[in-house]
C-alpha cells in the first residue's frame, strides 16, 4: 500500500482515507477490493450514492456504448437525445404513477447545488428571505446551503454569518413536538418579531443528523403550516430517496404534496454526478431562462447510468427487497442493542438506512476502525459520530449482508473491549 | 426533431437549448451532431469545458478500460489507484517543473464548489470575513460564489443580500487604473471604514465577464496589495487555466504567486466534473479533515480522463498549437472590426480565448441564431450578452478552424442586416 | 385651538397628537391644560416619564437655582459639580442599600441609546454576537435595539433586515412556557445549529408590549441560562424602573442580579432627557474610554432635577403610595371586566401600570377619543393597540386618580355603545 | 477637586474628563469655570452644541419663564403652544427666505437619531437598501448610524457587521477626485456587482472626521448622481449647520437641494437636546404616524431656547461676525503652520471652524493638556485625533478669542518642546 503521494501532495482535509487506511483498485455490487486484493463489505456506499452497487453491470454496459457511440457527454442544457431518454423515462416512471407534474430543473451536479436552487426558487416565489429549517438537518456545504445545515462542525467553517433561516427543532430533537404549534401561534403574532417565511426545507429522514425518522403526520404539520402562510414545502430528499427507505421517495404513501424535491446522490445510478430538482409548474414558472447556471449540469453519463436505473422501479419486487433486508438489519441492530440493555442503545432507521444509536462518537470511531479491520466499510453520523449509519446497496446479496451484519457484531464486541 | 419532452417535463430555467433549437445525439473532436445527422462546428466547448474536444480517442479508451476493469467509479476521499495516479502525474507534469508545492484539493465537482472552498479556506487562514472581488467577475451561482460574481442578472436571484465582498472595478473597467491605489490608501486611513480583507479573488481572463484581459503588472499590484496586508492572493483559473490562453495556468511566466488556484472545467478533459484547489500549504494547514465536504468530490472517471489530458502538457508542441490558432482567431476577429471601423468594435483574449466586443447584445443573439442556422455554435458574453467569445476546443483542427471563422463572418453579415 | 402651523410644516410622522386634538399650555402634578384652559388628567405621563408628575415644585426650584447660577447644562463626559452630585446620590439612594457596586455610564439621551450601549458592552464582554431577546419586546428604534424590538409595526420601517438577535416567546407569549427549556436543550446540541448568545435582553414588565409580567421564578431560569452559558443577563427597566411597580427597580426583591440595567424617561424627573446604565465593574473593564460618545450625555439639568426624585426614595412611604393607587386601579379595572364577563377582558400589571386587556384595537381607539372628550389622556399599547395601559403619574392625588377611572368607565361604555 | 466619585461609580467608558481633570462649576458665554474658581477659555463649545455660548442670558430669561409658567417640558409629539412657536419661528427665519418647503420631523433628541430617521426613510421612500457614505464620515453610534460612520475605532465596537452602506473616499481622501465618476460609471454597468442606492449621506464639512471641506462643485456632483438614480440627497448638518460655518446651514449659497437635512447639537440653542429632520414634502409622505418613536421628543425647555437661538439669524450681522471671527482664527493658525515650515501642518475649515493638521495625535494629546493647564479647552479630532480642531461658542468675545489663540500658540511651543 502506498499512500504517500496523497500525503504528500493531497490537502490536510481529506478525511474518510484517514478510516479506511487503504488504497481501494476496483468495485463490484457490494465490496470494494484494495491493491493488496483484500475485500471489503461496503455499508455505505459511497455515502449513499451506490443504491445499485458498484459496477452495475447493465448500467456498465450502457456507458460502455454510449462511450462508443461518441454520445454526448456534456451538454450543459442544450437537448440531447441521452437527455431526452432520461427525462422521458422519469417522467414515465415516476412522476406519472404518482400524477405529478413537477417539473425537471438540472443544476450543477451536487446536492449543495440542488438545495441552493431550490432556495433561490422559493425566495423568489415568495418574495421572502427567510427559510426554516431544522436543528440536525443537513443540505450541503456551500454558503446557501450551509446555512440551512445545522451540524456546528460544519457550519463554523463558513468563516461569515450563516443567515436568513429560521431554526426549529426536528420532530425527533428537544422541544420537537410542541415547535411548529408555538412557531405557528407566533407566526400570527404581530409582535412576535417573525415574518412568514419563503419555505420549510426538512428531510424525511435526516441521515446525516443521525437517521431520524420524521411521522407522517408531523410532515402534514410542515406542510399545513407552509400552505397556511403561503410558503413551500421543501422536502429534501437527496440522501433518503432513490429507494433507500423501501419506496422510490421517502415520502410515498404519506399524502404529501412537496413543492420542491430535491434529488441528487443515487439519482445517476452508476455514482457519476447528478443533481435535479422536481418543482411544481406554479413554482417553476418563477424562473428565468438562466437564472441559475452551471457548468456539469448536462452529464450524458449520469442520464444513461440514471436510465436503466429507473429500471428498478417499474414493479415492486425490488422494493420489497429493500424493505425485507431493511427488516433484517432492524433485527439484527435491535438484538444488538438488546444484548447491552445497560447502555441505552436505540436503534432507528426506515428501509435500507438503519442505525444504532449508541450516544458514543467515540466508541463508534473505535468500531470503524474494528470494522475496516474485519473487512466492513461504514460511516458514523449524528452529532459527534454518535450514530452507526448503515446504508449498503440496495442491491446487496443477503449473504453480503448477513455477513457485513456478523462482522459488524463482533467488532462491536472488541470496540467495547478495548475501551 | 421532437423536443415535447423537454418542453413539457424541463424546468423553464434550461437557457442553451431555446439558442440551439436541435437535439444532438453524438459529438467528436471539435463537432456536435444531431439526431437529424447536421453536423456544427463547436466554438463553444461545452462553457469552456471541452479543451480536448468531444469524446477524445485516447481518454475514450482508457475511460472504458477503467469501466471493464470494475474501476472505483465514486469514491469520496477514500485513497484509490486511479485517484493516485492521477495525483502523481499532476504533481509530475505541473507543480515540479514550476516547483510548486501546492496542495491538491477535491471537492463537490463544480466550479462554484471550488471557490466556496477556497473562500471558506482564506477566511480560515486568516481570521477575517471580507473577500475583494473585482466587476465583472464571476466565480459561480452558490451563495458563497454568488457573492463574489459580479453580474447582477445572476445576482438578484439571490433573493437575499449577497455580504462580506467588497467590490473593486477591474483593471480593464472603468476607475481600474486607479483603484487598487485609492484601495491601498484606504487600507491604512483608520478613518476609512474598511478593514484588511481576507483574500483577493480574481481572474487573469475575465471570461464570463466579456474576456477581459489584466495585464501582469496590475495582477502583481493585486498580489503585492494581498501580501502587505497579510490578505490571499487567490486566481479563479476555472476557465481560463488547463491550456485555454496558450500555457497550462492563465498566468503562467508572469512570475505570481498565488496562495489558491481555483481548477474545475478542463481539468476532466472529457466533460466529466470535477474541482480542484490548489493551496499552498501553510494556506492548506488551516483545514480540519471533512471541514468541507462533498458527496461527488471523488470522481474515478475525471481521473482516469483528467489523466490523459495531462499528456498534452508534457512538451511545447500542444500549447504552440494553441497559441498559432489563437492568433489565427484573433487575425480573423480584427479584420471582422476592421471592415466596420464606425462600430467601435473591439477586439480581445488570449490564446484561443479571442472575444469581439459588439457592444450590442442583441445584435450578438441575431448573430448566434445566423451561425447555428450556417452550423456553428458559439456563446456571447459580457453584459447583457455584448461580447462574442470563441472558446473552441484546443485541438480543433485547421480546417474546422477556418470553416468556423468563414461562418461567423458570413453570419455577421447576415446579422447586421437584418437590423 | 390653532393647528395649521403644524399641519403645514410638521412630518407627517407625528402621531399623539392626532389623538389628543388640542394644544397643550402648561401642565401641574397630573393634569395639563390646553390653551382654551380644559384641563385633562393624565394617565399617559408622557409615556411613562413623569413619574413625578408634572412641573415638581421642589424640581423646578432646583432647576431654576441651577439656571440662575450659570450650572454647566451640557458638559458631555466632563466631571461637573452637578453631576457628581446626582452620581453620588444615585448611589447612596439606590445602589449602596442593595449591595450593588454596578458603574453608571451616560450615553445619548434616549433609551434606545441606551440599549444600544448595553449590546455593544455585552458583545464586545463575550465575543459574541447573537442577543436572546423576547417576543413583545420593546426597546427602541435605531437599528440596533430596534433588531430587539419585537413589534412588526416598528420592524418593517428599518428597510434593512434586523439580525444578530434570536427571538424567544416571551413568558406570557405563546410557547412561553416551554421556550426557554427548549432553547437550553438545543443551546447543548453540537447539532442545533445555534452558538451560545452574548446576552439574554428582558424586560420584567413589558410595557409598549401589552402590560406583560414576567415571574421571578422565569426570570430566575432567563438569569441562570445566561450564567450557563457565559451570556450577560440584562434587564431593559426603561419603562418599568423608576418607582413605578411599587419598588424602585422592577425586579427588587426577586433575588435577581443583572449584569447590566438600562434606564432613562423617569430617570431625569422632570422629562428632561438622560438615559444612563449600570453595568457591574467585570462588565464594565470592558470598556475603553470614548468607545460609545454621544452629543449629549452629560445634561445639567436632568442631573438637577434627577437628584431631587431620588428623595422620593429615601423612606418607604412614596412606594407604599405607589402600591396603594397600583391597587386602587387594578380594583376598578377588574370591576370593569367583571362587568362585561362575556367579552374576555384581562387586567395585568404591577403597582401604577395596570392595563385592561380588551383585545381590540379599534374599540381603544374610540375609548382614546371618548376620554379625551371627558377630559382624560391615555395612550393604548401591545399588538394593534390591543391592551388599555394606564400609567399615571406615581404623585397622583388620590382624587385625580379616582376621577379619572370614574371617566374611564363612562367612557369604555360610550366607546361600546359606538360598536 | 474631589473626582473619587467619579472614579468609584462611572464608567470606566468616560473620555473627556481625562483630558479636562477638574470639576467644573458654572460657566457663562464662552468660559468655564471649575470649583477651585479656575476660569477655561472654551474653544469646544461641547463638541459643537454652544453656538451661542453657555448659559446665554436670553435663553436663561426665557427658560426661567417657562418653568414658572409650567410649560409642558416634555411632550413626545403632542402639540404644544411652545413647539408651536418654535415651528413657526424656524419656518419664518430658516424656511421661508431659502423657499423652502421641507416638513420638520422631530425624533429622539440625538443626531445619531436624526441619521437613523433619515436612513429609514430614504430606505422607505426608494425601496432600496444601500446607503453611499464616505470616508472620514461621522454621523453616529447607534448601528444604522455607526454603520455610516466611517472611524474604525468606533466602529469595531459594534460587535456585529455594519451593513447596508457603501463606502466611497470623501473629496479630501485619497480617490476622492475620481471616485464619484467612477462610482457613476459603474452604476450603469450591469456586471459592476451594484445597485443603485437608497440615498448618499454626506457632510458639507466633516467635523469628527478632520475638518474636511467639500467644495460646492463635488457636492453638486453627488447631488446630481443622486438625481440621475432615483436616490436621495441627505446632508448632516448636525455639527457644521445652525450658523457654524457663517451661514445658517453649512451649504447655504452653493445652489445645492437637498432632500432631507438632519440637524442637531446647535439647534436647542442652549445645551439641551433636541434632533429635527427636514424632510421634503414628496419624501415626507412616505412615513406614516407614528413609524419612527421616541421618547424624548417633545423638549420643551430645547423649543423655547432653540427660538431665541433663531433671533441670531433674521439679520446679517451675526453671520457677519462669525466670518470675521472665523477669519481671525484661519490667519492665527496659518501664521502657526508657517513658522514650523518643515513640520507639513495644513490649516482648514470654514467659519469658525478651523483646525490645524498637525498629522501627529501624541503631539495634539499633549498640546490639550498644555492648553488646559493654561487655561484652553479643545477637543483633537480626525483619526487618531491628528487634527487641533478649534470651534469656539460663535458669540465669543474677541477679547477672548484672542487670549485663546495666544494660550493655543503658547501651548504649541511647549508640547514641541516636550518631545
Amino acid at each position: 500500500m502506498d499512500t504517500a503521494v496523497f500525503e504528500n501532495h493531497e490537502s490536510e482535509i481529506r478525511g474518510y482515507c484517514r478510516n479506511y487506511p487503504t488504497v481501494f483498485a476496483s468495485a463490484s455490487g457490494a465490496r470494494q477490493v484494495d491493491e493488496q486484493g483484500r475485500s471489503y463489505i461496503d455499508f455505505f456506499a459511497g455515502a449513499g450514492v451506490l443504491n445499485f452497487g458498484h459496477n452495475h453491470p447493465a448500467m456498465k454496459k450502457a456507458l460502455i456504448e454510449f462511450l462508443e457511440a461518441d454520445g454526448v457527454a456534456h451538454s450543459l442544457d442544450t437537448y440531447t437525445t441521452t437527455k431526452r431518454d432520461f427525462v422521458e423515462r422519469f417522467h414515465e416512471v415516476v412522476l406519472a404513477p404518482r400524477g405529478m407534474d413537477h417539473r425537471l430543473q438540472f443544476m450543477g451536479p451536487t446536492g449543495s447545488n440542488a438545495v441552493e436552487a431550490a432556495m433561490k426558487l422559493a425566495r423568489a416565489a415568495t418574495g421572502r428571505r427567510e427559510i426554516v429549517a431544522f436543528s440536525h438537518g443537513f443540505h450541503g456545504m456551500t454558503l446557501g446551503s450551509l446555512a440551512a445545515t445545522a451540524n456546528d462542525a460544519f457550519r463554523r467553517w463558513a468563516g461569515v454569518p450563516l443567515e436568513n433561516i429560521l431554526r426549529l427543532p426536528f420532530e425527533t430533537a428537544p422541544g420537537g413536538d410542541t415547535a411548529l404549534a408555538e412557531y405557528a401561534a407566533a407566526l400570527k403574532d404581530p409582535s412576535s418579531g417573525l415574518l412568514p417565511p419563503a419555505a420549510f426545507l426538512v428531510e424525511v429522514v435526516q441521515a446525516e443528523g443521525g437517521v431520524n425518522v420524521a411521522s407522517p403526520d408531523w410532515l402534514h404539520q410542515v406542510q399545513d403550516l407552509a400552505r397556511e402562510h403561503g410558503a413551500l414545502f421543501v422536502i429534501d430528499d437527496i440522501q433518503a430517496g432513490i429507494g433507500r427507505t423501501g419506496s422510490y421517495f421517502s415520502f410515498d404513501g404519506m399524502g404529501l404534496d412537496p413543492d420542491i424535491i430535491t434529488l441528487a446522490k443515487g439519482l445517476g445510478g452508476f455514482g457519476t454526478p447528478i443533481a435535479m430538482n422536481l418543482n411544481k409548474p406554479e413554482v417553476d414558472r418563477h424562473w428565468s431562462p438562466g437564472a441559475h447556471t452551471g457548468t456539469f449540469r448536462g452529464q450524458g453519463l449520469s442520464f444513461v447510468a440514471g436510465k436503466v436505473a429507473l429500471d428498478f422501479f417499474t414493479d415492486d419486487a425490488f422494493l420489497e427487497g429493500v424493505l425485507e433486508k431493511g427488516e433484517q438489519m432492524r433485527t439484527r441492530l435491535q438484538a444488538i442493542a438488546d444484548a447491552h440493555p445497560d447502555r441505552g442503545w436505540v436503534v432507528r432507521g426506515r428501509g435500507m438506512m438503519q442505525a444504532l444509536d449508541t450516544g458514543d462518537g467515540a466508541l463508534n470511531a473505535r468500531l470503524q476502525r474494528e470494522c475496516f479491520d474485519r473487512g466492513l466499510l461504514f460511516g458514523p453520523c449524528g452529532s459527534g459520530g454518535r450514530v452507526i449509519k448503515l446504508i449498503p446497496p440496495l442491491i446487496i446479496e443477503p449473504d453480503d449482508l448477513a455477513e457485513g451484519l456478523d462482522i459488524l457484531e463482533a467488532a462491536i464486541a472488541a470496540a467495547l473491549e478495548e475501551a
